[in-house]
């Protein structure tokens, strides 16, 4: 990656072959689950914006004609959009509706590492109206799952847990009003000492007694299986509000189970938070088992009343987003997703002789009809720099024909890995060429 | 199309999906030649926005959180952003350099009818290192008309000429101070009266015997077919400008004619001129033979300075763009493009038992399994709503099972089309699914 305005990087032509590919199998894999593709506008009104009280940095918009209308601002989420998209066009969408939107968002931050002003939100949700099964939780899960599978994403696991246990319990631990600030100190509780969380423990005013209640809590996954802490959280008596989440959570697990789920893909994690406030019932959020400066690779949960902010009628939602630009350029970095490899085409049709330049054109043509992709190089230049284009941008084989050739309706094909080579004729050159890629076994993409 | 904000519209789910169903047969076609994916950055420096004094109605960025730093704006093409890349990665890129990106741009424009502030552009461009040989001319043209037939595209043919011909011929007619405005009356002929043309010709300080020389030039192609346009431009001796141009329009030509271009879909169009000043040679533009109120479905040509503005080397190009935002929209008005056809998934599995609802997941699975698509109905509903949210989504096939049928190992697939029905085995549903599926011949999408 490149980046000629801070902040805002841009692919090389492999690199961005390389995320193109990862972007279409989770297209595919979201089709493939009847979600269907969304494209909302880039801009939102401000006030759509700023309506759940966010704080990201926000890029608004005026026009250089026209500094002073300012009331329209770029997306920093795709879930706005989405409450906002379902709250105006209710009336004409099918619920469930089930939606995936792959999109750049814009964030006016200060660049860090990681940290970028524009990146892609792949986000998919489905949302009910009036009421959503919960089993449409542990689909997001699994569907997530099967695509970071497919994605060859190395050792990971997603950590799942229900917004009701946690803020159940914590009614219990805390003032009502701290209960939000409460799960921010938990939230963050990895990075900071044991003695900097009692501090701000106690400044909320949490007594001893409940932090220690708290801090039992947040240690009880420690030295528990997946089972044994549904069936521990399931022993503890607090409150509706608990049970509930209780329930929920393990009706997700027991579903993921069924699907065939394996153990160590999953962790029950009581003190998993999500930072985000709209969550109200299952979280859950994936990590890498052993790469640990990239953040989670996916995340998501159930939210009851987000489109309510805009809207009075309710639309319950669960939703997910893998964190495409953190990860792509991760698995470049590692070398797990080969970006060299990836090529514009196949096959590179040389040309020697300028007048033959249409023949050349045409012999591309038939390949293309077998669907080979195929570029005809039509500069004037010597074969030498075309074969040496050919390496550099490793098409796997090149067809070469001078006038001789191409007159005796022949041409020679050659595999630029094996160095084979072989004289074929030009009028069944689609047939032999498509046969002789079939039988290559290199590892090139095609 | 709906819109909730002026001049920014967005699509239904269904239309969506047409309209990402014709994406995605342009970017198959554009990789098939061996063009590469690009993805600039939305945001580009207001100094280079500006760079080829552009009068486009452009969107500049403020942070909500601090209004003084406002040097970026949006990208208000993709051209602009090419030339950009092009120049800040030079080193990189290996030339010719085969790109597409096809992407949202922004105009703070006034919103009127076919016009939006926020459209895709869909563009394709060849940049050569120092020369670009005119035979891309000839493959950008063939290849988007390869593009619109395969998207069955109403009756259609492209225009083409060549800038140099007609700043050849017009520096024989006007003062060369007065060239670029000529021609932009010229471009409005069509829509002005012939008195009115006139008086602006005087305007320009074209004397009465030039613009009878100029009215004829113009109106040559009325009564001749190309073969003939093409010798009557030969046939003039103006100057060395207009000679290349005559060259170059008639290599262009040959070779299209060679590749098998039917001579329908291609006039040879002297007048023709396209708006835009940074064109240096090959211009053309595709337009409907029998629609008129779209404008434009294509057009480009070649640009040997554009890089230049940006950088001190020459990065000759050649490009087109297709007007997807416009006529994609129209396909779908005119019922060309069937929208209301294209369904999220092919399979509804419904489900009736709660007991049993991972089971109905997992027969889902197996259908996935098999690269169909489908949807597992997770909502506790009776089966007739299920099947009232199938055919309204225009599912094409239902899966049904009670408790019953489950132990069984049974379950009932019906084409919610023919109505026809039959018990199948779950164990063997995939592979009995992609059988029914594959000998099914009506026309829904799958």
């Amino acid at each position: 990656m490149k980046s000629d305005i801070s902040g805002f990087p841009e692919f090389m032509p492999n690199e961005q072959i390389a995320f193109n590919k990862v972007v279409d199998s989770i297209k595919k894999h979201f089709e493939l689950y009847g979600f269907v593709p969304m494209d909302t506008h880039s801009v939102e009104r401000i006030s759509t914006l700023i309506a759940k009280g966010n704080d990201a940095e926000i890029y608004g918009l005026f026009r250089l004609s026209n500094e002073s209308k300012k009331d329209l601002g770029l997306r920093f989420d795709l879930t706005v959009p989405l409450a906002r998209y379902v709250s105006s066009y209710s009336g004409e969408l099918i619920f469930p509706y089930k939606r995936y939107q792959i999109a750049p968002v814009w964030r006016g931050e200060r660049p860090q590492y990681g940290r970028y002003r524009q990146f892609y939100q792949c986000d998919i949700d489905v949302i009910g109206n009036e009421s959503l099964s919960v089993e449409y939780d542990a689909e997001i899960v699994f569907l997530i799952t099967e695509i970071l599978q497919f994605l060859n994403i190395p050792a990971f696991h997603t950590e799942i847990n229900n917004r009701k246990i946690l803020s159940g319990f914590m009614k219990t631990i805390v003032a009502e009003n701290k209960v939000a600030e409460t799960l921010k100190l938990i939230d963050k509780i990895e990075k900071i000492t044991s003695a900097e969380f009692d501090e701000e423990a106690i400044k909320l005013g949490i007594p001893q007694e409940n932090l220690k209640k708290l801090k039992n809590f947040i240690d009880a996954r420690k030295r528990r299986g997946n089972v044994e802490i549904l069936m521990w959280l399931n022993s503890l008596d607090i409150n509706e509000e608990y049970k509930e989440g209780v329930t929920e959570l393990n009706n997700v697990f027991q579903a993921l189970k069924k699907l065939g789920f394996e153990d160590s893909l999953i962790r029950v994690s009581p003190k998993l938070c999500r930072g985000l406030n709209y969550y109200t019932g299952t979280i859950f959020e994936t990590v890498f088992n052993d790469i640990n400066d990239v953040g989670s690779i996916a995340g998501g949960g159930r939210y009851d009343n987000l489109v309510e902010m805009l809207s009075d009628k309710k639309f319950p939602g669960v939703g997910a987003t893998i964190g495409i630009s953190r990860i792509v350029p991760k698995l470049i970095e590692k070398g797990i997703l080969k970006a060299d490899l990836f090529t514009s085409a196949t096959v590179l049709v040389t040309t020697q002789n300028r007048d033959f330049i249409v023949s050349y054109m045409r012999i591309a043509n038939k390949l293309r009809g077998m669907g080979i992709k195929t570029e005809t190089y039509l500069q004037d230049k010597s074969l030498g720099v075309q074969l040496s284009y050919a390496s550099r941008k490793r098409f796997k084989f090149v067809i070469i024909a001078n006038e001789m050739e191409l007159l005796e309706g022949t041409a020679i094909i050659k595999n630029l890995v094996t160095k084979e080579q072989k004289t074929i004729r030009t009028e069944y050159i689609a047939n032999d060429v498509a046969e002789w890629i079939s039988h290559d076994s290199s590892q090139y993409n095609r």
